[in-house]
């Protein structure tokens, strides 16, 4: 996704590593290794590191970067320009890292389970990811520090502070960083995604005149609350100009046409939307709308209808496509 | 909900107390004392205590409790089990708080936004709430404090030992007491509610056969999953048996019939939900399942069912119930 990163090491724990080889596959990942992980958080870095030093980790030594950021996977809504700019900090300073201020006063607590000191909360900050490091900073301060060191400790702007005496700059994050830690933060992750998924919604109508009305005012009501784009057009014709506008950043789509059955022409917007990767990552979801102004309603062809769509609806749900159908009837 | 609170002072920014006394008065909570916060935590706390020791803030002064738990209307999932546990902390130590580990290690900043040193993370705590006091021991520390403790501190439990030497008692709390900070924990809280609404599933049916039947399959199907009540009745008559049931924990009903129209009956079960306060904090859903085994489909009977059922829905999801209807043709 980010041009600018030359190569992604994941690591994993052990067990794990065959699932994560499957997952970059299929998702088309690229310039990603897989490395073992350890049993702590710092021996897990630490062979991360390894991969561009030492030559028994991966098959082959990856040419070594001027700078190396550090995230956890934990923390899944990292923006590029966060990232850009823990880089930045770190080219000029050796070492910088992503905080963010204390949600709640942090304290100190004696061996008796009591009180013992509370620290002034605004002083202090909560040290979260994305975090960046000169290579050579962080690689040396790895390789000096000790076996507690690697066990107990939990952060790396501290073994850069300690064996290569460098400063680290803090960079102030947004709220997204969070650590995706209780069963309640799924539900966060979640609505964060959903969010993302229904910023935008592009309404695709047939070029009769009823159609467009109803795409006109479809626009007019939904306006308010979300992005709403509107293309009038045959889906007869494979059409690049309709390709490119759903290629990027719309995952729903509303299809309305006067037509019995309207599946081929759904199936088209299907292809495409296949075609343009955009059903790789997330769900889309696409409404084909009937609009029936024959004056005899016969309940079955109704039926009928409503019947293909539910199973068009069922093979297209293989493709990570939710598709509904709506007949809409009127004189 | 706690039979041993003797009173709750509920301290609101000004400007909101009528909302809040509105609110306090729409649900019926009792025992509940509004007062108008301060212009920081300190200060809100501590117009908040006044209250049982000087009469300047509410028009009588409220019997002065031994113990005095404070508490954030930001951690909504607080539980009987925890409050006790640093009411009874504290009245054997004077003072005593929830705490959480810390999710992110904990850094001090230099002048420069460097990092200045960093926490072991396994020393420190997150200070939670509720915290319990001696009621002199938090009094006199909030008379005793100073300006600058009262607009830039954020911890009763360092005042309790800054200015009346008390050691609180620390407690480990659950991870629902986390601080509802941001918009994603708005959508976590909703799902921890919506977790516990779902806990459980009250089938009524009909004394019928078929019914009986197939209420007896849904709980084999649903108890895997949820806790399943399954009750055949007759919902003709008012029934005391029913309203016992019907009174506590559960949000959930299905009622399986086999009646052209049951609006009457089920509008009987909305009249039970309503006496026993179950819709007053949180929505009760109702589906209404007719099974229907009549030779003779009738489309337009159906559809006049339907809409009977629509209309009662709207008119019962003003008493915050949502009502649904099923209507299952089979031969």
């Amino acid at each position: 996704r980010i041009s600018w990163i030359s190569d992604i090491i994941v690591v994993v724990s052990p067990e794990n590593t065959e699932t994560m080889k499957t997952i970059v596959e299929k998702y088309g990942h690229k310039r990603v290794t897989v490395v073992k992980g350890g049993i702590t958080r710092h021996r897990s870095i630490f062979n991360g590191l390894k991969v561009f030093a030492e030559s028994e980790i991966s098959k082959y030594v990856l040419q070594k970067p001027e700078v190396v950021v550090i995230h956890d996977a934990v923390r899944p809504f990292v923006e590029e320009d966060i990232l850009l700019e823990v880089v930045m900090a770190a080219k000029e300073h050796g070492a910088a890292g992503a905080i963010r201020p204390l949600v709640s006063t942090v304290i100190a607590s004696s061996a008796d389970g009591c009180l013992d000191h509370s620290l002034e909360r605004a002083r202090y900050r909560a040290s979260e990811m994305p975090q960046a490091f000169l290579f050579d900073v962080i690689y040396q301060a790895y390789q000096q520090c000790t076996d507690y060191d690697l066990d107990y400790g939990t952060e790396c702007l501290h073994l850069a502070l300690k064996y290569s005496n460098i400063k680290a700059k803090l960079i102030e994050g947004t709220a997204d960083l969070w650590k995706v830690t209780y069963k309640r933060d799924l539900y966060a992750a979640e609505s964060i995604i959903k969010d993302n998924l229904s910023q935008q919604v592009c309404v695709i109508t047939d070029v009769k005149e009823d159609a467009v009305q109803v795409g006109f005012l479809l626009h007019e009501s939904l306006k308010s609350q979300i992005k709403v784009e509107v293309i009038s057009i045959s889906l007869c014709k494979n059409d690049n100009y309709l390709q490119n506008m759903l290629s990027g950043g719309c995952y729903n789509f509303i299809y309305i046409h006067d037509k019995q059955s309207a599946l081929q022409e759904t199936q088209q917007l299907v292809d495409i939307l296949e075609k343009s990767n955009t059903t790789l990552s997330y769900p889309v979801m696409l409404i084909s709308v009937h609009l029936n102004s024959s004056e005899n309603i016969s309940f079955s062809i109704g039926m009928e209808e409503l019947t293909s769509i539910k199973k068009f609806a069922r093979e297209v749900k293989t493709k990570n496509i939710w598709a509904y159908g709506l007949l809409i009837h009127y004189k």
